[in-house]
């Protein structure tokens, strides 16, 4: 079946001319390096929608090393594949296998800041073999999570954009390569993997699917749908042990997340399906808001570990569930029709604990804005100690998994928890985040929080595109700045959250205006919103705005749901004290570097 | 005369009792590596005060390499010798030569935040030869400026903290050295000296001396010593084209900088000496400002470049020449006589170009200042394109040195030269700089500045140990921001630099006491030194200082001499707008990482 490459380079060398002189060949020495792994790969995605690139992988914890297999249908002259910090084809990490029409090689490389390709002075990527089969050609090749080659992207826990580049036609040389003329493209993923086993399903496990009933989505950008769904009178206590997303065929590019909600048990809830913000919607479907489950673009079926599962049915639960979808139309597509929801996966025989949703971060509120023009603007949300203290119970809670949320501008999240002052460990982290991939993902190691235990959900925006401030809030162009951590066992905290106190915002627009020509109408009739679009955007209201937010006393929701607040004082909170700070560790080198070559790896020899 | 070492190992080896288990032996293969450069070492310099360590270097900038020589006198069983930051021996980059009463070995390793020494991964210091001769043991060995192992100290142009340690006994292991019972120091020096051929004096050269008077010291801990030196009538025009130094043996801790100013012309100058703020002092004095020489602690002798010289004598300068000598006696000692001085070699056979100092930076006002308790905060003062239009010559200037001077707490300084609001060029930079080390540094590079170009000078300070602010001023626990420049050909400006505005300060205060409790008194009775005394330092207050430092408007002092501005309106002047800056340069690994060895090397074998 499988055959060793060679390429038919033959063809190609009498169609690209003679063998022009090689100005760097170190033979295969790579090729007998260490045995490809015996596992399988239990990792695979396609890199681009026609299916040409397949990437396929599996991690080595133990040696920090990943092994990709990347298989290449109909290959021409040669392929580029790699890393970059978010997506670009410049400043990125690369390996590049290419043909100059008499030979093929196989490089690790880096591409400057004009998409320009180098070779690395350290060649990390190491080729393990190389295969052609009758449509297809395979390079199996590994690299270590990191290099310490400062040109090397350091693979991490989180979001990875992986890049790619198909050439066509044979090249004299890496440097000859024109990074603008190829066709790319970009695929995210999480490479460093959780891996927890899938655990199995019980016996008794059953099927619910929570749909929308063939809506017609709304001509808008925004439309968040309400949908009221009715649990039959005999419905008793079950735990959902596993969910995953029905999106319709079609629709997938406008449904952007979805949620389930259980009513509050004492309200007897009447049949409603519209726009949340509906005249027509019922008062009592805001009492809906306990969260069953959560998914977002880019989400896989959701496993429950083996211990827990997600309380729902019988005596003190409401039998009426609340769909919540949001739909993104910006281009307001008219009368597309919509079936989309959740599937739930749930069992009869309860297991040990009850699972619970937490969300961390900010209160959707337009005090917490972003100037125009920031490329990393930072938001941060609280949980704090009088929260927790008053919330969790003596032995405190487990989060075992978390999916990080924000809308288009958000380009890193990360919670940390923080203890008598001291930050000790990060719940999660992607340094990398994209809107467009958010993942619920089990963490690699259960954070356990206790009573008084803080934790800090900061976000990071890019709003160099926009002209005018980005303010908190539900539309798309909004922002958020949520983690929603899984846990158990169940608590009452719903929301834990945080905004800047009012007032104090008000007194930041009186300074604003003090330096500046009165811009900012600070009169009771204007909104925070038309307050923020008056601003004159300079560095010296940008950088008070951010001493602000790092300094005003804040105004907590520490709340059962969104409606209810557990009792105390909320409201002129001081901000918790942190006095120490974790340090980022110093990624592990490989402690041994392989001998490697010094330059390209040549493929095949005629 | 000299032999491979044997270091008498076995005495040692029966006091320290059995040999042990030694974890990681590789051979000496590191010595027969590369052969030692045939030029001797050009740099030495004691590394304690007794002179038991000394360091010899030479540098080759082609292939960005370091060999040192360490000589140690009556050496026991080990010494440790690297750089750090600050001059810790935490978290610093070492080589260690360590015998354990058996064998004795050498290697790259790094200490951690708490002085624990590790071995690094990466054996990046390459020991060339051991040699001991009758009194001291001599160790070659070389370095790349830059290694990419990130637990390595990156080998710059600037003041490189090195320190060292005594080991008194053997040790079984390196983790077995205790750091904090060593004797140990610190020496600040420049490794990478700028390699410019010292230019020979002419036939006529001639010295003149240019000394205090046998001052008594006064028991003040900063004095500002004036000492009027009058010049023949018949003193024609000369080139300063050196000078040095001399400072008084005994008083070389006491005397921190020194300064020859030549008078305006016109004045006919009366005899003074005596502290600068003296009542007695003539006001004509202060029409002393023309620097002709600068020096302070730790500068070597000052050479001109071949084609220019500082001009002085003749027809159109002053007789009058004033010394200040800035004394700082911290411990108040009283009676302490000194003469002190600068020694100038002149010639009279005139160069090309006459030369001159520029001050670049801050003015000494109080309106800038530094909030207590901050680790790094940052100052910049501007020399603006409006001055350089109107003051320089239509081809430009060229600095060829510069001395970078603050009082106590400075911690970096440095200079950027922006041209239609790009940054384009480093004038002079140093990230470990030192107010105890303050040498005129030639530059590697001539830096041209035209007319239209700015002069960016920022100084980080480091307040951690104070707790009032620190203002700017003349005063040795105030703080300066200053870039001596000297450049060819002369020209009328001599003071190019900044402050913030006075009006935008008291706004400032305005808004602090907003978000506070009227902390400040905004009156005009209040001083601005009392006025920041008073702020209560939060995040916002310190946020919001840097803040207006990076947006309100400057006043500038585009001066002749200190007191005569050029004319021009230099008040409520925008700060320069800067659209680009340079980026920091990723360094250069070695392109081809030696096979060095993966552990420490055996240094002898029995």
């Amino acid at each position: 079946m499988a055959r060793w490459v060679s390429l038919s380079m033959r063809e190609a060398a009498s169609m690209y001319g003679t063998a022009v002189a090689i100005f760097f060949v170190i033979l295969v020495a790579a090729l007998q390096g260490s045995v490809p792994p015996k596992s399988p790969f239990p990792y695979h995605i396609p890199l681009d929608s026609k299916g040409v690139l397949k990437l396929s992988w599996n991690v080595s914890y133990v040696q920090e090393t990943i092994h990709f297999q990347l298989s290449v249908r109909d290959f021409r002259a040669g392929v580029l594949f790699g890393m970059s910090d978010r997506g670009e084809l410049e400043n990125a990490d690369l390996v590049v296998l290419w043909t100059d029409g008499n030979r093929a090689y196989f490089a690790d490389t880096w591409s400057d800041q004009k998409g320009q390709i180098h070779l690395d002075t350290q060649q990390d990527y190491q080729l393990l073999q190389a295969q052609e089969t009758s449509d297809s050609l395979s390079l199996l090749f590994k690299r270590s999570f990191a290099t310490c080659d400062p040109k090397d992207y350091l693979i991490e826990d989180d979001t990875v954009h992986l890049v790619y580049g198909i050439l066509e036609e044979p090249v004299q040389s890496l440097e000859a390569i024109n990074t603008s003329g190829l066709q790319t493209g970009l695929q995210l993923v999480q490479l460093l993997k959780t891996e927890v086993p899938t655990p199995a399903m019980p016996e008794d496990v059953q099927k619910m699917d929570l749909k929308a009933p063939e809506v017609t989505i709304p001509g808008e950008e925004t439309t968040y749908w309400c949908h009221v769904i009715e649990l039959s009178q005999s419905f008793s206590r079950h735990h959902i042990i596993m969910y995953e997303a029905i999106v319709t065929e079609g629709n997938e590019a406008l449904v952007h997340h979805m949620e389930v909600f259980q009513c509050t048990a004492e309200l007897d809830n009447p049949d409603f399906s519209g726009p949340c913000d509906s005249k027509m919607k019922p008062d009592r479907l805001n009492y809906c808001r306990h969260v069953l489950a959560a998914w977002a673009l880019g989400a896989k079926p959701f496993y429950y570990p083996e211990e827990a599962g997600i309380a729902f049915g019988g005596p003190g639960f409401s039998r009426y569930l609340r769909l919540e979808i949001h739909y993104h139309n910006p281009l307001k597509i008219q009368g597309r029709q919509d079936s989309s929801g959740i599937r739930l996966y749930y069992t009869a025989t309860l297991r040990r604990f009850d699972a619970g949703i937490m969300e961390l971060g900010l209160v959707y509120t337009p005090v917490m804005a972003i100037p125009p023009r920031e490329t990393a603007f930072v938001l941060t949300g609280y949980c704090t100690d009088k929260c927790t203290q008053l919330a969790l119970p003596p032995h405190g809670i487990h989060i075992f998994a978390s999916q990080l949320h924000t809308h288009l501008t958000g380009r890193k999240v990360v919670t940390v928890l923080a203890r008598d002052g001291q930050e000790r460990k990060i719940v999660n982290r992607d340094n990398h985040y994209s809107p467009h991939f958010q993942e619920i993902r089990m963490l690699k190691k259960i954070v356990s929080v206790h009573p008084g235990d803080v934790l800090i959900t900061s976000c990071t925006y890019n709003t160099d595109d926009r002209e005018v401030a980005t303010v908190g809030g539900f539309g798309i162009h909004e922002e958020m700045c949520v983690n929603y951590v899984h846990y158990y066992p169940k608590t009452d905290l719903e929301l834990c959250k945080s905004a800047v106190d009012p007032g104090f915002l008000q007194k930041y627009f009186h300074l604003v205006n003090r330096f500046n020509s009165e811009e900012v109408c600070t009169c009771p009739q204007a909104s925070v919103p038309e307050q923020f679009t008056s601003v004159p955007w300079n560095s010296f209201s940008r950088e008070t705005l951010k001493a602000l937010y790092n300094y005003a006393p804040i105004s907590m929701h520490c709340n059962k749901s969104s409606a209810v607040r557990f009792q105390g004082e909320w409201d002129l909170q001081p901000l918790p004290k942190i006095i120490s700070t974790l340090k980022e560790p110093t990624p592990n080198c490989p402690a041994h570097r392989a001998p490697g070559p010094a330059g390209p790896t040549v493929v095949n020899i005629g």
